[in-house]
């Protein structure tokens, strides 16, 4: 299954049109604008995408399906911690099906587990996705992955600080370049956009390691893989998950994300995030245990900064870790492959070197 | 359901009794002996436990279930790495489920989803119990734990270097002296022996935090908590499951096993284990990023050494790491266990300190 055959999607957001619960739906409407008709939620009718999320254009929001003719599928736009669908989306999520539209869902509670839903699409001959399911029953090997791939991972200092997007713009930036560059999503929305990949997160954990391990070797005939991350080495709840992924992935490179002005541990309110130099010696401890590795530059997400305190806060970090730090959004990923094609090329000496 | 239930215990360790893959046999015997009325092995048929083993005593090893009286269960005594059953154990399964015995299983492949298993034990009435099957889906908090509770965390070198073992250890010595002290078990083998506890590595990876801190939280109405460790934060296949373990139990001691000799990670012959004392240092700086913590003492699996080179080792490692060194079978966990006093006294001292 290939969710980039869905050319005609309804997002649902409903009551849930915030920057942090809608990432998903941010996403597509940043990565997949064509393939997106509207956005359902009806307190926020009559609005563009554009107006509400500051990405997707004219692309409007609506009250009902009935407003949006041959939709093929229903996407679920919220990534809420836990993974449970809002009570209140059944209704919406009903109709869709009794239309023969597909739904497609990242969250952990699945459709396909869910009697009325499955009943419905047995009626109505619609598809069930749940972009989370999967039989992922693979211990790593720690080996086998090919030398001639190079290998980046976006870590970070929290959950939602831009790993996915930061991924993205690498890859698409590489690729400008005429590099051939893939892209590994390891989450629900970065494979609603890149249309498979790996929903690391939802993987029995003995099969973490492994299952991002298999990922890799099958997208590493490309000459550079970019792999999206997942929360942060340190966080209370989520630690499990980004290492196994990490170890599994065995970067070569890594960048490292965060958002400025954040203090504590998103939805943590009383945990402070570790500082930044603290945490970019621990990856760089971490993943060398593993597969050579370093940190090559730093994603800011600067989107609470002016102009003038965005040049601030980079030039105070660059001068700190001596590293580049550009916020992608309003400046371009140069500065990161910039640093990405160095490290490249002084991986692929050493490695000559140690054959000559 | 509590696996103390079952005192009529056959074990199934068939052509695989090697120390390695019948670990879970080999727990059995050592904490539940009396609960074990015979090891089904038709290639050790005539020896007793105490022969194959070097624990259990007279328990026999017998060639089918007609020789044993009144079994109520067949415990699957291995632990094999991906937690498969055999092919050839089938038959002996068939058998058990037929005579209307419970079968406990451990493994990854869960006996509940065999379409043959579940057919014939609704004929028989048999239970099938996946020791490892849960529905663990709440995220960690990273908050709420009992600070009247003293929580140990046994974390290792790698895998099957007695990080189980150790727990018990320390837990009966502590209850020895007189002490609370309970065992939270996080691996099918430990819940065999406790009764109960969370089958860490068949978590869904999103919440192994999270079924850790839980699982705390359902015990730490003692004084001291033992919780035992899983796999190795550096380790290949396992690292997510070590580090969602550690940040979920959140332990205010640690104490280090490996065993002596082994120089590169189980089965996986080229892959060199990390040094202990870069080891030590990485569980602290990374535990501390959760909860104050320390290694207070190591644990040495010691079988492969004799009596003088176990004193040799055993002060080599003193010397280096200014920590009591121990093998609990050749000494006692006395070393250990006064390392955790001190330490208990020392941060009951600071949170004091800190009240007045």
């Amino acid at each position: 299954m290939n969710l980039k055959s869905f050319r005609r999607i309804v997002l649902l957001t409903e009551r849930e049109s915030t920057p942090f619960l809608a990432k998903t739906a941010i996403s597509m409407l940043r990565y997949r604008p064509k393939d997106v008709l509207a956005v359902l939620d009806r307190h926020e009718v009559g609005k563009t995408a554009d107006q509400v999320f500051n990405v997707g254009g004219e692309i409007p929001f609506v009250d009902s399906l009935d407003r949006v003719e041959d939709a093929d599928s229903l996407f679920i736009g919220i990534a809420p911690p836990g993974g449970k669908l809002p009570e209140a989306w059944r209704p919406m999520v009903v109709d869709a099906i009794r239309r023969g539209m597909a739904v497609v869902s990242g969250l952990h509670h699945f459709l396909t587990d869910d009697d009325e839903f499955v009943k419905l699409a047995q009626k109505s001959n619609a598809q069930l996705v749940d972009v989370r399911k999967n039989d992922e029953k693979e211990t790593a090997t720690g080996k086998g992955l090919n030398p001639g791939c190079f290998r980046i991972h976006t870590v970070g200092q929290d959950c939602s600080v831009g790993k996915m997007v930061t991924a993205i713009e690498v890859q698409k930036n590489l690729q400008d370049r005429g590099y051939d560059a893939g892209f590994a999503a390891t989450g629900q929305t970065g494979m609603m956009i890149e249309g498979q990949g790996t929903p690391i997160d939802c993987v029995v954990s003995d099969f973490v390691n492994g299952s991002a391990e298999r990922l890799v070797k099958s997208l590493d005939h490309h000459e550079f893989l970019v792999i999206e991350g997942q929360g942060c080495i340190t966080h209370p709840a989520y630690s499990g998950v980004t290492l196994g992924l990490l170890h599994g992935c065995a970067p070569d490179a890594m960048v490292f994300c965060y958002e400025a002005t954040r203090p504590h541990v998103k939805g943590f309110g009383e945990i402070p995030l570790q500082p930044i130099a603290k945490l970019v010696e621990l990856y760089e401890t971490v993943a060398n245990t593993r597969h050579p590795s370093s940190v090559v530059g730093i994603a800011m997400n600067s989107r609470l900064l002016t102009d003038a305190q965005y040049r601030e806060e980079k030039q105070r970090l660059e001068s700190e870790l001596g590293l580049p730090v550009v916020d992608v959004f309003r400046e371009s990923a140069d500065g990161l492959v910039g640093a990405i094609l160095v490290r490249r090329d002084q991986v692929t000496e050493n490695r000559e070197g140690a054959i000559h």
